[in-house]
């Protein structure tokens, strides 16, 4: 249970593998959001738990609890749903309905990866590079720009609303990375949190290069704004690959990032020790960034 | 969609079978409920949904929303969810915890049947005769119980209270009942509404012989009774597996009967038309009985 998945061997040369994950209105998103979003990032935040091991995504089952029974509300969530399943040749194939005081939304994900292949959490090696996908920092900074609490530019801002209501899982990506990348996971709690969960597992200490950090070009000129590295280093909600991977493999990686169209960025290493280490542009060390997210102390 | 769980070909000689099912606070139980019970019975209705189809149950993944973290409820929560997977050889693979206003639990079961052998809801055949596991009504009269509506013996009502909390799903009768009926079907939204589903899918019509109904011997005199009949005929939560087979294969399963020392009684039988008819002991029918739970209609 240490992976953002459970793989369980079938025994034809395949690993199945299951993720489940809850959505909760008022946690996750609010009551009021576009239901077609909420659907699609149900639907994103599990096929992502699947990228991140390698996975092939096959099946969904949905659990939906809802306050009353509004049929527009559950055609455009609907909607939302089958757009990321479709995107990806993924099918619904059960799910259940049930009444409920707080609108909830459960899918769980079921994927396959040849045996024995699944990227994981626990197999960082020392001198690996540290990598990362895409941006980082665009949930949590869209987050705030909803809240009212940071504004750029309306074209700008569009960038970071996108990601917090529609991210995309990077399947592809993770299936490239079978044989390349020693250890992956997804950026959903917070990218220091989550390279967290890999050092710790893997038993080695990851340094990042703050100012390698790859960022919305919004962004790139206040990134010692306090909001915005909270965001960049705490944040979550990316749904960007971090993987580690020899230093050898970089040409490799550097051309599937061409092949994909999706940046791929070396933001740092893996060396001896506990934990990760934040590291300023100075020879500084950054400390007192959020640490993750935690659903019952950080956020409501 | 239409069956208890989804049926997926992988290749191998085996379906997988999977089923999720959401518990919700306020709809399913209460929040004072035992959390033992709670997560006793999140994991029974699943496994009742492979039962239903002969599946043999061997993973789950947990996904549990609680309003605060409260260590003494999960440990006692979990205690009921091992309880039960202990006693199944079922593995928890995975899960999620989540903040969110309104207790709730997902549970969703992955099992595997022999490819083309599992129970349907869509196979009932003109002239079968209609079967049930166990006594019919106990869960819901467990509710009525402890909603002060129905009084009984202590003793007796601790049948009663214990099916509402406990359900046990029939895993070795639906794994025995492959190759013997025709269609199956678990008791959870109640007797008739569950043994339409079968006639609606399988194009036919079902009658049940109201006095063939096994019944608690405390309300064997009392069946007449408002309450008492709403609940036999309407009511859900009994997680007994309602079945069709031919009338050839009776001698079988009376000996599967004995085998798990579970009784096993043909109530119905399956002629031409369409819907569910109950005829009480006088040749009449019974036409006014609750349709069994719909979640959006009849119960908050």
């Amino acid at each position: 249970m240490g992976d953002d998945g459970a793989l369980i061997d079938i025994g034809d040369g395949r690993d199945l593998v299951l993720t489940t994950d809850t959505l909760v209105s008022g946690t996750h998103f609010l009551s009021t959001d576009d239901p077609f979003s909420i659907g699609y990032k149900s639907v994103a935040v599990n096929l992502s738990d699947l990228a991140a091991m390698g996975a092939i995504p096959k099946y969904v089952l949905l659990s939906l609890t809802l306050p009353v029974s509004d049929e527009i509300w559950i055609e455009q969530f609907s909607n939302g749903i089958k757009a990321l399943l479709r995107s990806h040749s993924v099918a619904l194939v059960g799910g259940d309905t049930t009444r409920g005081d707080t609108l909830s939304v459960t899918l769980t994900a079921i994927g396959f990866v040849k045996s024995d292949t699944a990227l994981r959490r626990d197999h960082a090696c020392l001198d690996d590079d540290v990598w990362v996908s895409g941006l980082i920092g665009l949930g949590s900074i869209g987050l705030l720009i909803k809240q009212g609490v940071l504004a750029f530019p309306v074209e700008e801002e569009q960038d970071f609303l996108r990601r917090l209501h529609e991210p995309q899982p990077r399947i592809e990506l993770g299936q490239k990375l079978i044989g390349i990348a020693n250890s992956a996971i997804d950026v959903s709690d917070g990218l220091v949190a989550d390279a967290g969960h890999i050092a710790n597992q893997s038993g080695v200490k990851i340094i990042i290069d703050y100012e390698e950090i790859p960022v919305h070009e919004a962004i790139k000129n206040r990134r010692f704004n306090q909001d915005i590295e909270s965001s960049i280093l705490g944040g979550g909600d990316d749904y960007e690959l971090l993987f580690t991977a020899k230093a050898e493999h970089m040409l490799r990686i550097n051309s599937i990032a061409a092949e994909l169209g999706l940046p791929l960025t070396k933001i740092g290493r893996v060396t001896q020790g506990v934990g990760v280490e934040v590291c300023d542009g100075n020879g500084g060390l950054k400390k007192d960034f959020q640490k993750g997210f935690d659903h019952f102390a950080t956020r409501k």
